[in-house]
């Protein structure tokens, strides 16, 4: 005996969700169904609707619903300038940060060549054209300080240049407020490469 | 800025789930957006099924989609031995252990006159016509060894004695403090051998 085949169907189908193994899909179901029912179908109405409607958008590839995303479609932002990330958390992380008023081209991923994915999986060509077509100044490259990471800015940093298009890294090293001692290595080796002069 | 409408619909919902933070229901989003749409659309089916059709069973009230759950109706199982606890997982957690061949009476829940749960919210009268109208020899009372558990059980056990049927409490193995559904099969199984009655 277990449970009935539309619980067992729910619990397998929250293991879909990243983290979630069959302790926490029971405890998720039991606290559905005895105290949430509304938020059940609230939850499978939002997964529908997402799952159905969110794709890419156009310009920066970041998910959205809209054919064109927020964004890209706010004409106070400088279109001269565009950040590279991996991800659309990393375009919120950078939004929640303020400051940056540029555009983003979101790779949806890092070059992977063990993992089958290129240059064309991660939308290079789609970001050439858009420099090559607009009028665009500096290309920041904000790719995670992974070997990945690292791999794929270079590959982008190597084909803008022919372009003749201004192209920077952001900069890695000791966090603000972090303590040296508690610094990995290679992020220290960064902040030492990565060293300026002082100058008044 | 943040994500497109659907997308924080998504996160929102998400976090109905117990355990699930914003930064959890974004990487969630992230992982069935950018990589498992089909577990998405499996999810929402599966959470629409289920918060729709499964009701209680109308003998144990446990969870179930049928009138009468599975367990309720096998005819190899003694109807005469009736074992009290307080959720549907920890039926599970029994039956996975082997050895109970009787029947379960599912309280859903404990009493908790500070939030309002009296007798009838945990079904005590549905229990007590069944064992007065049925040939019940002896309930077992299995509810949580805490406070509210033990508070439950010696309810129980005072209005089952009324009835003159045996009652008994399970005893040992189960700690202190402890949960049903986290205890591994043989010490439960210990605790349902150990088990004694409970004289006033
Ligand atoms: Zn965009
Ligand atoms: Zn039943």
């Amino acid at each position: 005996m277990s449970f009935s085949p539309l619980i067992v169907q729910l619990m397998d189908s929250l293991q879909c969700l990243p983290g979630v193994g069959p302790k926490s899909a029971q405890r998720m179901m039991l606290h559905l169904l005895e105290r949430d029912r509304k938020g059940a179908f609230k939850l499978s109405e939002a997964l529908q609707q997402a799952a159905e409607k969110v794709g890419h958008c156009q310009r920066c590839r970041t998910l959205t619903e809209s054919d064109i995303c927020e964004i890209c479609s706010d004409p106070r932002r400088d279109a001269g300038l565009v950040c590279v990330v991996e991800t659309p958390a990393d375009v919120l992380a950078i939004e929640q940060a303020g400051g940056f008023k540029g555009h983003y081209f979101v790779l949806m991923g890092h070059l992977s060549p063990i993992d089958g994915i290129g240059p064309e999986d991660i939308g290079i060509d789609q970001l050439l054209a858009q420099v090559e077509g607009d009028e665009v100044q500096e290309v920041i490259l904000a790719t995670n300080p992974t070997v990945e990471g690292e791999a794929t800015a270079h590959y982008i940093a190597a084909s803008l240049r022919k372009l003749g298009v201004k192209v920077s890294r952001i900069a890695h090293g000791v966090p603000l407020g972090g303590e040296l001692e508690y610094i990995d290595g290679g992020t220290l080796m960064h902040a030492f490469a990565g060293r300026r002069e002082l100058v008044d």
